[in-house]
């Protein structure tokens, strides 16, 4: 069996905004994605997010998004490549100082919502997330969606890639993502989600809602925690990942 | 003749609204203090700030200022000092990535406005920005103001202190910068400026308003850049202070 | 026994950003004090929170706030009372507009958070609000923290004042609510606060820590949502209230 | 010759960010277009304009934008109809209360910058702008750019519409304005910009720039105040409108 790890998105509050459970989650993930202040997360929360996951011995990595607060940077934003470039550089710097104020390292980039959905399916951002992680530091690793058009930019930028799938969402037959509000785009049973990230993990496959194997090689499951429901999904994957006789180990860990 | 530093506040407009001639500005200054997008500047305007600086050889720092863009960082904004460290490392953060990104390095770190007032009044603020400093990289020096708290916080935390003075402000008795709206707070006059400060930096000493002098090592004159008569200041003094024999470089070069 | 209204704070979430169940407290508040955009609140909420409170018979209240979504409008942001003025009149305007769209009727002011406890105890930043609400819409009442500088402030801008107690708060014998974090600042017991709130209702004064009893008219209780206990108590409060014999009504009810 | 109204987009500063010079457009224009808030403009600079208008019998009217200060409401947004209701309905009435406020009264509505644009273009966005105008007051008067979607949504809602040109834009053989960036897409000749919008104004007509004729009733001319440049020829259209005999008048008076 590979190791693989898991990954969420944390951090994701704002001032007196809470958005999930945070602790429980870091005993959950090996890798936590946190916000960097423009779509969600500030400052505080940041720097506690990061000494948490110190203490917890739970990778991190930036997590841009869209500076769109309102949003929850889930509205694709009017932003070009040449902008989206400079957008993730500031939030990789800031979420770096933060880190490193709270003795913990960024080890890695994802993006989030609709940035992560724009960089999955033209290349162009996907090009421009990968650049801008370059020119920060081109020695962060990249937590790309699998199959997707954010794998190959990363590789082209001679960055270190890692893929991720959804142990909560449906994909279609060409490995994507089916999306949301569409029939079979989540999936609500834990034990269900368990079962088909185990076997993608041991197949390293996309298993499609049609039951067929994309190959690919996956190396992080990502869960959420933003609900008591995704929280409790979030540990069933992981107990039935362990059980299975599957290592949990963060992808930058060496 | 010492070698002196000529600093200014650059990249302070925020997306359509320009602030000051940042062009003007980096043919007369050798440090650049670039705005980090909380109390002004935003991802486009810092890397087009610092790939300019690049160009003109003009070396860089991070300006951190209160998260305030409508009163441009003039506002004592009621954060306690812990959280005053994490303002300062995140705008410290972003900024190196941004300035990584178009090709240069930050050097430095100042405060800005409201919060570089307190921290000259306060030591608990002054140490909150050291702190930070520090926490992020050790290696960048800090920008003081002269005879403030400034001053030994950034010694205390095993930073490079530098000092700077003003150029068009008044100074009282006890050496410290008089309040905008009283009395001698501003000198209009460019040539009365210039012989000012050739004064201060020859003699090693802040000139009060009365004539004293009060011993304190100066590596930087500050000037800016955010009116036409600001920018013909800023290069009457360079002029008049290269006509005295001063060399003009940053305070960071080696 | 006199006819007293129950007061809340709603509409406070921003964008994904859940704050309390306000659909739950529409069923025991008769006035809903509405976040107007600055602190907490959008233009979404606002007009679902309008809409909801005139299908369940609730009248509506701006509730104007610094502008600090950050801090929730709880820091004491350095605004003068002029500049305090124009804020709440912004807002006022923003909450009437959309209550309109939404088919209901802004019918009075109550400020929020740290605005509210800088006009409790300054007449002058008092006054600004009161002189907003005035000036932007003279029939509007003013719901106003009993015995503070928000009453005469009030009557003398010429307003309909209210007055309102805390349910869960306890008060200092000056009649003042105690500090948060001081002792006696939060009454957890359900059953207490109710009995005591229909003691403070039935005597037409406040009661101190002591016992002691100032005399001033009682017209509004303040009950808090922002969390399952909070809601639970101020059911409580709401049927004690009933069960003692007291009337339930808005106090801009005719 | 008929009368005419001369409208310009004013209050467009931030805080300490300045944009055109308000009080020199205040002396050209008979209508004064009030950013609100969300792409420019903020309470202070709102009062400040409404009264500056006011003194000078100047007509004010709300223009809301996209919440979008970084790109001063030039973006394309990705709102819904229904959300661009709520979006101008709160700054509709923010305008409303704060032109209370200085002594004076919002008589219209008029749409920023990229809302403008797709107003322009898609009668669902103008249908939005409409229902939001007639939900907040129905008194409240459109100012639509002639010939677009925004004429026939302002009718369909039941507002008094009154369309406007452009005095230094160029128009396509549809009677659209050119896109900025394309050949003849702006006039630079204060004369030519001048004779042109005579042209339109005695045949009631747009002027092509091949030199075709579309009729529709012109009740506007919309001049820029950004630079001053801009500034200039709005005078200089003023002048010549008035050595022409046309007679100069906001559209609201009555």
């Amino acid at each position: 069996m590979p190791t693989i790890d898991l990954n969420a998105d944390l951090g994701e509050g704002f001032g007196a905004y809470a958005c999930g459970d945070d602790g429980a989650m870091l005993d959950v993930v090996t890798s936590a994605n946190v916000a960097c202040g423009l779509h969600a997360g500030d400052p505080e929360i940041m720097a506690n997010t990061f000494a948490m996951a110190k203490a917890k011995g739970v990778a991190v990595g930036a997590h841009p998004g869209f500076p769109d607060l309102w949003g929850f940077g889930r509205r694709r934003m009017p932003f070009t490549a040449a902008e989206i470039e400079r957008l993730v550089a500031y939030q990789i710097g800031a979420a770096q100082a933060l880190a490193a104020y709270a003795g913990h390292r960024i080890a890695y980039v994802k993006a989030h919502g609709a940035l992560a959905n724009l960089a999955a399916a033209e290349r162009e951002v996907a090009d421009a997330v990968a650049k801008a992680v370059k020119a920060v530091d081109p020695t962060l690793a990249l937590l790309a969606i699998a199959l997707t058009a954010q794998v190959p930019a990363g590789e082209a930028a001679g960055l270190a890639v890692h893929q991720e799938i959804f142990a909560d969402r449906g994909y279609d037959e060409a490995g994507q993502l089916i999306a949301r509000g569409q029939p079979g785009a989540l999936l609500q049973d834990a034990d269900e989600a368990a079962d088909r990230a185990i076997a993608m993990v041991e197949e390293g496959a996309i298993v499609t809602t049609s039951g067929a194997r994309l190959a690919t090689p996956i190396r992080s499951i990502c869960v959420h925690g933003d609900s008591d429901h995704a929280v409790a999904m979030a540990r069933a994957v992981r107990e039935r990942l362990r059980a299975a006789g599957v290592d949990l180990a963060a992808f930058t860990a060496t």
